[in-house]
């Protein structure tokens, strides 16, 4: 089994970024920084003749490193109480690829994964990141994603992540549970 | 009085703005369509020695046309349970204009504020658009704004939720709300 | 199709009751005061070698009465941000119906009816009612009961909720749904 | 400073209690078992002339004991997505209590102290015990208790929750935390 980390933030070493190595440092992983690409915002095209037209950023690419996957860590910082915007505008795209004949088997690829999502912000997260965390259930669901679980983590100014006693146990545990996986060299 | 209808769809005549356009299509309002502007993610800079950087793109113009009105009216469809990834780049903006010594009263004056959501999507927005309305609510309150209410509307196809009778019904009721109001010319 | 309104208040004529009567009082409808009968709470029983034991008060006579009704009313105010606790033992003693061999089949029957909840409170309503309603969304997911809708009213003192315009006009758009029903006698 | 634990199971040894006493087993705590008890359902009668009159049962005993103690641990198992309707009596209660003059300053009293919310339940918790997790934030905020923290644990046969590795970690995070506290003998 492999693991793709998917991170949404802007900022190297980032509070979410510091909980989320606490995970995977020395775990096989792939890590993928959504900011280094272009994704541009989906034009909702459903309804239009001839569907979806081809989109030219890196948004394909990063689909084709994630779906070989079977656990994807989604490692976004808590902006205005939801996902990053960059993270957002990779999701959305999402309903793209649902119509794309290239991935015609998206969904089923999709729904043999795993998701764990890893936020971290400064306002009360573990009561304020709930909606956030309210919004990926359903994403999760739609696409048939098993959730695995999640870490609220608290941090303002770089590092404070680290005296979040509680995400650390949490992020201790998940730690655990990945490294008992049959994981392959990536 | 006035009002600003900051659109985050993708799609012209979506039902989100069918929806909204119920509701003010004779009442003197400035629309501004996200999609046409051209909006940066933030890049997290309040740790930096400098702070944030001048950023080349259209986000403070559409700031300068916002805060000078007194209702603003967020009119989204529902992308992934969520406002669309354009309308998340604009707001995760506003950590930086909160920093800007050129917009040094932003909270003040976005404070006296009233604002309305209106969000409409395809899977039971009526429960599964919860998170969003969520979302919002702790959006206002850090900014100050008053949450007036919101509608989750119901379509898929274009012109859908005309058909949704309770979103019609509140949008009615709306109306009533803003017609009522004071406005000046704009 | 028959209608069960199930009242959770304990207040005559309270806000709940005032709002639900706008869309019922010339409807036939069966209404069920909860107050009215003894309620124990549940003994949770499930792992205790017997099951669980007759309990000696009203509830069964209740759930013979909802049961035969194709839609379901839940009234109820908002005491503490939730459903009040008398309706909360009502619902509760659901998981010792789900295993009495003489409602053997209670899931199904529950599974083909329409609900919908009218709850009333004094403390921003339509924000902070929303964790009442996602619990309603679960309750209905588990036991099969398709959710039909919503409202959420705001009121304080006697007919406060008169005031509510918004709730008002949902209520009408919900009394015309209801009355396009084929109503039996009842 | 000293704790109050208040149960609101109704089984012995229930898996809310196990993952309770995993963090308080040994810490000097004041344990009041809610369905020993006898709590009437409230009695709105906010607008009554008179107001509310005495009830002759075990509330306030109750009060009488949780008022003395900074901190309380809600701990109950969930029903239905939700506390035990036995909880929901008791915390309905408050809202005489706040009217009550042997109680003037019953929501400064309860202003001063902090408090932890462990819920175990049988159905996805960690996501279906959200909008209960919702519901004491906005209760804890109306009476100005600080939200110290909570834990969703997940069990349905007896001592299930001891296999909830990230649930025991949160709760040995929580020991810690308490252990800390300059407890007096009580």
């Amino acid at each position: 089994m492999t693991i793709g980390v998917i991170y949404g933030g802007s900022r190297e070493n980032g509070n979410t970024e510091v909980l989320t190595e606490q995970i995977i440092h020395d775990i096989p992983v792939e890590r993928i920084y959504l900011s280094e690409f272009e994704i541009k915002p989906i034009e909702d095209q459903r309804h239009v003749v001839g569907g979806f037209q081809n989109v030219n950023d890196d948004y394909n690419s990063i689909i084709d490193r994630i779906i070989t996957h079977d656990i994807l860590i989604f490692s976004t910082p808590i902006y205005w109480y939801s996902m990053s915007g960059t993270m957002k505008l990779f999701i959305d795209r999402w309903s793209q690829t649902l119509k794309d004949k290239r991935y015609a088997n998206f969904k089923d690829v999709m729904s043999s994964k795993i998701a764990y999502v890893i936020a971290v912000g400064g306002d009360e997260p573990f009561l304020k990141g709930i909606p956030l965390i309210q919004q990926f259930q359903y994403i999760f669901e739609f696409i048939g994603i098993t959730f695995g679980g999640y870490i609220l983590g608290s941090g303002n100014k770089p590092n404070d992540v680290l005296r979040d006693e509680q995400a650390l146990a949490i992020a201790c545990q998940l730690r655990k549970t990945l490294k008992l996986l049959p994981t392959d060299n990536i």
